[in-house]
């Protein structure tokens, strides 16, 4: 079912920061960086050979990051990203088998502007994880 | 500098659970657990189309994973590795930027057995990074 490695999002504090960090001190290409408030984040896009890194950073008051940061104060590995052919199929063979989706289980349309759904950390070894139709 | 994303690595405590997950409810080919008792842990290989996770169960007393698990005891995503094509350059360049190379800043064989190094995640924004020689 789960096929390509979408992305792995990292939580900063600083998102300027932990750009050129990534440009200059680990040589990777990193994009300008893109507001997107209807998700409560500003994000750039590490772009590797085989997959991407984002980086989140908090915007607005109610960030869904805010919370991560406030546990993890140095930021962290915030989620994974899977892709999936059909994310209905997807959700439905994962309740079936008990998993938990997040956010009542209606896909959502996600930063790359293509559906997607959230799985909770506790039914799959503490790993936030993202799916993404590809 | 950085390559491709050569593996993400997640920690979890019951590796024959979490290859069932992997394998079953979310479809993914999980490889055979193979121990590695000179790294401290058991670990099973998940291959997607564009790289590999790994789930990292401890081995021994002194598994070098034992106290994250201590800190998430659901399990979580342990690193990040990333692949250079000159470790020791790598290392240079990193050390001369003022991050900190774990261990002494030797690299040491891995578990695919090819050179590798760990970076300080609070240098790295609370991830802590591998970087393999491809």
């Amino acid at each position: 079912m789960i096929g390509r490695l979408n992305h792995i999002a990292i939580a900063v504090r600083d998102l300027g920061a932990a750009s050129r960090l990534y440009r200059e001190t680990l040589g990777a290409e990193v994009s300008a960086p893109q507001p997107l408030p209807e998700h409560g984040v500003t994000v750039v896009f590490i772009t590797l050979p085989n997959t991407k890194v984002e980086l989140l950073e908090p915007l607005g008051e109610t960030s869904p990051i805010a919370g991560f940061l406030d546990k993890n104060p140095d930021g962290g590995i915030h989620h994974v990203c899977y892709e999936v052919e059909d994310i209905l199929a997807a959700r439905d063979r994962l309740v079936s088998s008990g998993a938990r989706v997040l956010g009542g289980g209606e896909p959502k349309i996600g930063a790359h502007g293509k559906p997607v759904l959230f799985l909770h950390p506790k039914d799959f070894n503490g790993t936030l994880i993202e799916l993404e139709q590809a």
